[in-house]
């Protein structure tokens, strides 16, 4: 049975650099071209967290070797980093379909701006991990210049920017177009661009970096998607994580979903985004279904097979 | 008469620096609008002299002073620029269609990859300016690390990297899918991530920048469009360029542009291209017109009034 799915790629999906991305993005490309293959319509959105750290450093260590270059404000960082990314995508996903003899389906990233509230609490609280890791001491010198930074779920420090949440996906009719002629649009990388509203319609960046899986939940409740799969490194939601009674979770209803949240079940900045963002899609989608699984076991997982599945 | 027409706009419709290129979009979605407006079908394609230098140099720069930033090959550095100009364009232009009330043409970027031929000889023999204008001292001392250099018609001296012509854009499809949907599509950007054909279809990143109005060409005549308009910073093609029997050209046939062509009329790396450009869309596509102008006069032009006409 067809159905419209909205694929978020997690971090594993495209690596931490330029030759890691070359390689990923092949794997990953074989398992989308599965679920192609296999008749859905599929839209794909991807994180940035490694990408666009590496771009916004990479600004800023120019302007300190050369005024020259102008440090890069973050939403253009994230339209630079959709460019980026979108280009290793297509290429590979494109090759994939073709090696398969699939020839209707071409793919193409649009660049997309998203809209948050300039008003949002996110921006009083920066949380959102960008860039690559760094030693403790690293991230000590930083905070002292003034750099907002964090542990990262126990795996490091990294620079933190406002995690403003989405509103609206300002190219959603072009995405809907390409889905209408059967094409596989690449939207909202990184979570997209975040802009703000200025007045009649002037929309201008704001510093800040959207979170990839509300985004995705965001896009697949305008594209009124059968479902939502939220990519990730582990083949199910876990309770009780890395204690003697961890259990993977199969099904997930809104009501047991909050349960859990309230009981800190899930870890921040990591989990439980993603099984926030599952929430938010199932709320406004009730016929819709979110599944939170790893990119080799999505075609399993659509079919039912694994993965954590959320429903309303 | 409603017409198909894909525009090249020149490097003073974007401006050469962040700030001038957030104003300069303004003024380019104007122009743009008021062609909407007249019901015209428009495809917009822009170059990316300065921004893929930037791009280019800031993380060469980066790199020197720190080994974990790479170096970005070309082909990456113009997928990038394609994001950042993209944005910037489709929120002016969004904006501006707002304002006048058109609300049925949605803007967006498309990332294009551009096929080349790798046994193209222009990568034996680098022409294409990318980055900014330096001093001949500065150049003098680029030239003895091994970096190509030239000057730009007058203008200074400037980087310059291997420019292959196009032959077609791969992402086409999506292109069309986009126009069909009365929707304007911005493609090519900066003339294309440049790739070489390796095997099934696979596509690898050449080390090369696609001139833009060539590649606006080749887009032309992939989607049979009634008109290609290349936007330049003066209002006519004109022969005896700068001397007393300087004359502005209002027509111009094929046999004529190559009689002018022969006698060396236009400057190499500025209007030699535009033209050489138009010379091959009407040769592929008879029966189609291109026209080379200012922005400003875009409208007049298209309805005859101004800008030089190039005819089979």
């Amino acid at each position: 049975m067809k159905k419209r799915i909205v694929i978020a790629l997690g971090g594993n999906a495209l690596g931490d650099n330029l030759k890691e991305q070359m390689d990923a993005v092949k794997t990953t490309a074989k398992a989308i071209a599965d679920l192609v293959e296999a008749g859905h319509e599929i839209v794909l959105v991807h994180g940035n967290g490694p990408q666009v750290g590496m771009i916004n450093n990479a600004f800023e260590t120019a302007s300190k070797a050369d005024w020259h270059f102008p440090v890069l404000p973050m939403s253009v960082c994230v339209a630079l980093s959709q460019g980026y990314i979108g280009y290793d995508l297509q290429n590979a996903l494109d090759r994939e379909l073709y090696l398969r003899g699939i020839k209707n389906n071409p793919v193409a990233t649009i660049i997309t701006q998203v809209e948050v509230d300039p008003n949002d609490p996110a921006f009083k609280n920066p949380t959102k991990p960008v860039g690559s890791f760094m030693t403790e001491a690293e991230a000590e010198k930083l905070k002292a210049q003034g750099v907002p930074v964090m542990e990262d779920a126990g795996r490091g420090w990294r620079r933190v920017v406002a995690s403003p949440m989405p509103m609206r996906i300002i190219e959603i009719e072009s995405i809907k177009a390409l889905l209408a002629a059967g094409q596989i649009p690449i939207a909202a990388g990184g979570g997209g661009i975040p802009v703000v509203l200025w007045s009649d319609e002037q929309f201008h960046g704001a510093y800040a970096v959207i979170d990839k899986d509300f985004a995705s939940a965001k896009l697949a409740e305008a594209l009124n998607a059968d479902m939502l799969i939220i990519l990730t490194a582990v083949e199910k939601v876990a309770i009780n994580f890395g204690k003697s009674n961890q259990r993977g979770l199969d099904i997930l209803s809104a009501a047991e979903a909050e349960k859990y949240i309230a009981e800190n079940q899930f870890a921040k900045g990591s989990m439980l985004p993603k099984v926030q963002a599952a929430l938010s899609f199932v709320r406004k989608n009730p016929s819709g279904t979110a599944l939170i699984t790893e990119l080799k076991k999505a075609k399993e997982g659509i079919e039912g097979k694994t993965g954590t599945k959320i429903i309303a």
